[in-house]
């Protein structure tokens, strides 16, 4: 077993805190990683104080990980010590089902290794997250991180970029095209700067008036305030696809409207409560809502090449581990542009 | 104008009944069909009673129409005296938006011209259905009726056959595939027959055991019990397209658990009231919810010769008219196996 040291909560109602635990021995296809940066996502705070069931303690979370080799096993083919390297929100899957076959392991039909919270498959326990100084991964399961892109930048995209990136390519999102972007958060905003990259025209929705200037600044055309009805029927039936990344319960209703014929809401945001479809808003348009999650492996490897040649990284603001309560909380009001991200250096 | 008799409601509480009203003229492009057949839809009685608004009095509802052609426009050149002919669910569109382009007439986004209950675009008033003598309807809006086909049975295709054939189409399904269908009524049946027709394993969906044996023998795979949530369970992700015909406000959640992977469920019921769904259950494994209306009018002479070849009709249960206050009723229990159509020789 190797030692580690991090942040994690030892209860639902417990503040994240730092703690020592230990991980399995890197085996012959492992790859040990010292982390850099970390980035702090919303789920992170949901499986802290599991309010979506099945969570175990202690929990470390964090699965937006940069960090450099440390130590490879003697049949890693891919890493040398001293590398770059990054892992997102899988360490593993059965890789046997098909959509593992396909690269698609988000999908495993056993359920993949999550980076944190998941019983791990290659050892003992349950996994253990990036808020901490070090992980251990297959190889198959890390990522390489392109030369140039800014490291602090680059954690966030390991899950807010791939979840943005991966249903945007799938849905064929490009020129000619008008995409809608529903919120202005740590994936919102990813959305916004891919969907523009891939040459579509980009509205952003948003309940917020205060992020028009912003939301133009990253590269949309045109900002729509939701919660004006003027302002939305204006735009009825004429999105070819719409990217909704807002996690709390809403109406999606109003969007669906918005779109053309044929055109699809892709949600990736998870609210944990229903939300109310009106079945003629699909019908009539022969409208598609659809969900997505995270990406493959080798897709998120494609997103971080493709991010680095458009040099493209996430807007962070870099915090020290000790700041993490504060920067939960300053997260759920949304007052964050637009990921906290850990610098790891503040562990030591 | 033309002299019609037919059955219609002078309110919505009030019974359908026997009344004569008047049809325009018909002009140079116009066909006048003496209707021999009227299938009743759910929608009729939905429409009748005003249930989703905007019902405009008298009504005389009907849109799964087969005459013979009595008259033809000094233009007309598909059709002669004497003609099988048919009518759906739309007479007329803008002819000009991209939707009517692309042969999409029920998307088109200045409205279709429904055959009954809308405003018509080349008369005044509004349009008049087919529990009636006689209609007239602009040719390009009128079907064939294939040599060989049974003219009662053929009636529903026009509503029920087309709105499933559609999807059915356009999301490819056929051999190779697991093809679910919800509901074993005047849209299910017809969905049984046509996907199985293309070739796919169909599993239909009911709440009624006593519906098992008809469901195989109409050419159903396997029968599952909804309400059985063990025999539900063990379908699990194995579905490619779910094609769900309820539309009475039901969870829908569970259906969506057994799509695969990519899979989609289409919703061509209409339930007045929002349906609530599971966002895991879409996201999970990148799953589709879509809805689908009828089908373009070159989609629906496709259908019927598509179905004239393969000798697919709707099982019918031929009544008089009548009878057709009793109908409605024995319609809205699922006491109809499996669509009602009216013999019109019964006005008279």
């Amino acid at each position: 077993m190797i030692q580690s040291k991090g942040y994690g909560a030892v209860s639902a109602d417990a503040e994240v805190a730092g703690l020592e635990f230990s991980r399995r021995e890197p085996d012959a296809r492992d790859v040990v990683l010292e982390i850099l940066f970390c980035g702090v996502c919303h789920s992170d705070l949901h499986q802290v104080r599991n309010d979506w069931g099945g969570s175990t303690y202690p929990i470390v979370p964090g699965h937006e990980i940069v960090g450099r080799v440390v130590k490879v096993g003697a049949e890693v083919t891919s890493f040398s010590v001293g590398d770059m390297a990054a892992i997102g929100c899988m360490v593993d899957s059965c890789r046997e089902c098909s959509s593992c076959q396909d690269g698609l392991e988000q999908y495993c039909e056993n359920a993949p290794t999550f980076t944190y919270n998941s019983p791990d498959r290659k050892g003992p326990g349950t996994t253990m997250g990036g808020y901490s100084n070090n992980i251990v991964a297959d190889e198959a399961f890390v990522l390489k991180v392109p030369a140039g892109l800014d490291l602090a930048g680059t954690a966030p995209l390991l899950c807010a970029g791939i979840t943005t990136y991966s249903p945007l390519k799938h849905w064929k999102v490009g020129p000619g095209q008008k995409v809608g972007v529903v919120g202005l958060g740590g994936l919102g905003h990813m959305a916004l700067k891919l969907a523009k990259a891939f040459g579509a025209e980009v509205v952003l929705f948003t309940t917020s008036p205060d992020k028009k200037d912003d939301a133009l600044a990253l590269g949309a055309s045109d900002v729509v305030i939701s919660r004006d009805s003027d302002a939305m029927a204006a735009q009825m039936r004429t999105f070819d696809f719409i990217l909704n990344t807002v996690s709390a319960k809403h109406d999606i209703n109003p969007y669906l409207n918005l779109l053309k014929r044929d055109g699809a809401m892709v949600l990736v945001g998870l609210p944990s409560e229903p939300l109310p479809v009106g079945v003629f808003s699909l019908a009539a348009q022969r409208r598609t809502l659809a969900g997505s999650n995270i990406g493959g492996i080798a897709e998120t490897q494609e997103m971080l090449d493709y991010c680095a040649e458009h040099k493209i990284v996430s807007d962070v603001e870099v915090i020290k581990i000790d700041y993490i309560n504060t920067a939960f909380e300053r997260m759920v009001k949304g007052d964050v542009k637009y990921r906290f991200v850990i610098d790891m250096a503040s562990l030591k």
